[in-house]
């Protein structure tokens, strides 16, 4: 999920009268007081006092202590279908929205909601471009228990996330995909809001999830986008229904505002592939560009990819399409989009031939299986978090991240294990670090006389009939 | 209702990490933003999660914006009635509780929850002091469109409403009653709540209300209290369902912490008496005291005594209280408490004999019936807006009152109007006031064919069976 680094002064103590802007609905004047106590009746918000409040915030006329109101009772009451697309329009007008009009081909991207292990991202930005789409990405950081493309990028010695717009459109026109992190300039609303939202218990509501995800991308100034919506464990959609309803509001969002989109369900219940960390998951996205890599990471590698080729219109079905992916890996022409890009974009591209070049962890510790039978589960925001512990993430917002660190896993749910046969292996540079982490990898596995049920790496299709 | 005038600066500006003041309970820090999420999520907060609230807000530990977003939840959610008799405990000792065990004999307060020509304080206070009750009376400003005991008090030449805690004791001591505002000392966490309260859309929650009123009546030292819960067209609570509910939440949270408690709910669906303004008001209370006084005016400050001398043990039956009080005004006893009580607070006594000292509006204006027939309704919310609006009360916190001005009833609901014959009069010092109030009164009354089917004076006494 989003999270926006930078963070505002507040507006200032309590001022005795409520925020008057001077903006006006119907010729009457707009106050901050009565669009709080609209939302909070449950009543429906008119465009006119969505961009009021957004704009108010942004500008820092309208306070915290409103916003945050706001924010919860929009929360608990919900927002409408026009009152997510106005509220996401809003935010997206709050700052620059790219024009790419100067390129002709298609302008499509993917967005994950954010799990572990999930460095499809790192594959699919290449492998579109390969295929002749413009992919303009624009990524975040680790949040919580999930890692961030951001950080994984960074494990390439010299990769720099930070380009200016001009430059960003230097490396589209030169390999037709970059990869940057949020700049001032894009939804400054939303920045603020996030953080506002951060720590005041209003993250968790699919609208605003919507709007602050939607704001963000269309500002890319894309044409179409593949959404990864994940479900399980280790999603911040536990649920499916909770996932779908999420998807369904980014779909209808972006629809109305004119983009092609869909959404996929994806399996989250343990991670995704083999490798947890920033180093170690480059390693396995440069695998599934060469052709490998593991099953699950590499089949939803090339479903999202042939839902971006459809969508922007390089093939007419998914078969296709998918064939399309299954073609630019084989033919190394994915691969060699990457080397162009990590170039590009400041990084050492030695590292895509010789991953060895990649920083790598001092010490390694496996943890065995206490006995034998299937890995009935694996605790998906626990591995997450042991990684984060491990130093790959951030306990903090200021913390560092060491890019070599992480967790390789030698089982998944359904596998067979034997007593004493290692579940995974810590990839650590601290011990202390590395204990607390065990902690948590052992009580992570699940073992079982009998395999569970599989379940399916995709859920489902939104909308169902495309 | 209560309304507090100290406002408080920020706690800063949004602080990247979530507070944690290293409170605990049950050995795990208590952090302000779990506190949210449970209340947002409906769950019932522990004692200990409720005064970290309390307790951080009122030291500028957690900050404005994440307090109002758990009011948002709270008013959305509701609080249980532990928790509400918790959160009025930790507002009501955030600060100084009056101990007046010095006093032998009962000390029973009266508390309106705010109306339109409600002067009934300055009745009972002296009248139950008379009595022989003690009655340490702290009193709030107009609010809205209610008027409030202590602009109406200021009304008298010399009247102090700001006396010390210690001077306070001392005319309690010398007289029996004594009427005063809200110190710094007293819950001082309420003042702080209700601000942030006001500008965030989080008044209208009985359980805040309930918190709010109830800390500041504890904090006065009191064994019993009698609640007058409004409800009608001129209250906040319209339907007497939700005066009910409020009456008996906070008859529940007195009782819990050992308080004599009765709420009676009152008829606010027209102004109580004739007059409608401060000085006004003063004037209609001395009528009452010297024995006339409009009949419903004269019969809830009766009634209201009954309670108190009930609650302070001075009658077994309300019968026999009523009597009580009844022969205190006419043998004179309670004007001459009030007269001593206005000379202790620095007031001119002699206004009690001779109101024309009271201050006087230059002007008066007649408000005509455009035709006969019976008033059928006095919107009363409209009154107490048009009183505002000559100057009586305060359309922005800074403003002056002009204590002079206000309104002089001529006809009340129920009462047979002739055509071109005055409803009220306007006491007024400027001319354009004078003219946005007389729309304002020429819409409030309404004149039919039919006299409308009465409402009771008082619908309900909470808990019943007392």
């Amino acid at each position: 999920m989003e999270r926006a680094a930078n963070r505002r002064s507040s507006a200032g103590g309590i001022s005795p009268t409520v925020i008057d802007a001077g903006e006006t609905s119907g010729g009457r004047a707009i106050r901050a007081i009565d669009v709080i106590r609209k939302k909070r009746d449950g009543y429906e918000l008119s465009r006119g006092e969505i961009d009021y409040l957004v704009r108010g915030y942004t500008l820092g006329q309208i306070p915290d202590y409103q916003t945050s109101a706001w924010l919860m009772a929009a929360l608990l009451k919900g927002l409408s279908r026009t009152e997510t697309a106005n509220l996401t329009d809003a935010m997206l007008h709050s700052g620059e929205v790219l024009d790419l009009a100067e390129f002709s081909a298609a302008k499509i991207d993917k967005h994950s909601t954010g799990g572990v292990g999930d460095k499809t991202s790192l594959v699919l930005a290449p492998l579109a471009a390969a295929g002749g789409l413009v992919v303009p990405m624009i990524s975040g950081r680790g949040l919580g228990h999930t890692g961030g493309t951001l950080d994984k990028l960074e494990a390439i010695p010299g990769f720099d996330v930070s380009l200016s717009v001009s430059r960003f459109r230097e490396v589209l026109h030169a390999c037709g995909c970059a990869m940057i992190g949020q700049t001032a300039e894009i939804a400054p609303a939303d920045r603020l809001f996030y953080s506002l939202r951060d720590v005041t218990g209003t993250v968790e509501s699919p609208f605003l999830i919507c709007a602050s995800i939607m704001s963000k991308k269309l500002a890319e100034g894309i044409d179409g986008l593949v959404l990864d919506v994940k479900t399980g464990s280790g999603a911040f959609m536990k649920t499916e229904e909770d996932a779908a309803f999420l998807a369904e509001l980014m779909v209808e969002t972006g629809k109305k505002m004119g983009k092609k989109m869909v959404a996929l369900i994806t399996d989250m219940d343990q991670p995704l592939g083999l490798r947890v960390g920033n180093a170690l998951e480059v390693e396995e996205a440069l695998e599934v560009m060469r052709g490998g890599g593991p099953e699950d990471l590499r089949e939803l590698c090339l479903e999202l990819a042939a839902w971006m080729f459809h969508l922007g219109g390089r093939a007419a079905t998914i078969a296709e399409a998918r064939a399309v992916g299954g073609e630019l890996i084989h033919s190394g022409q994915a691969l060699k989009k990457f080397r162009e890009m990590v170039a590009l974009q400041g990084g050492d591209a030695r590292v895509v031939d010789d991953p060895t070049r990649l920083p790598r962890a001092k010490h390694s510790m496996n943890i065995r299986s206490p006995r034998g039978g299937y890995v009935s589960a694996i605790r998906c925001e626990e591995v997450g978090t042991a990684c984060v512990i491990l130093g790959g993430g951030r306990e903090k917002k200021e913390d560092p991240v060491d890019p070599a660190v992480g967790i390789i896993l030698h089982k998944k749910v359904h596998d067979r294990v034997a007593p004493g046969e290692p579940l995974c292996t810590l990839m650590y540079n601290s011990e202390a670090r590395a204990s607390r982490a065990k902690t948590l990898m052992e009580q992570s596995y699940e073992v079982a006389d009998e395999a569970p049920v599989p379940r399916r790496l995709i859920h489902r299709i939104i909308p169902a009939a495309q």
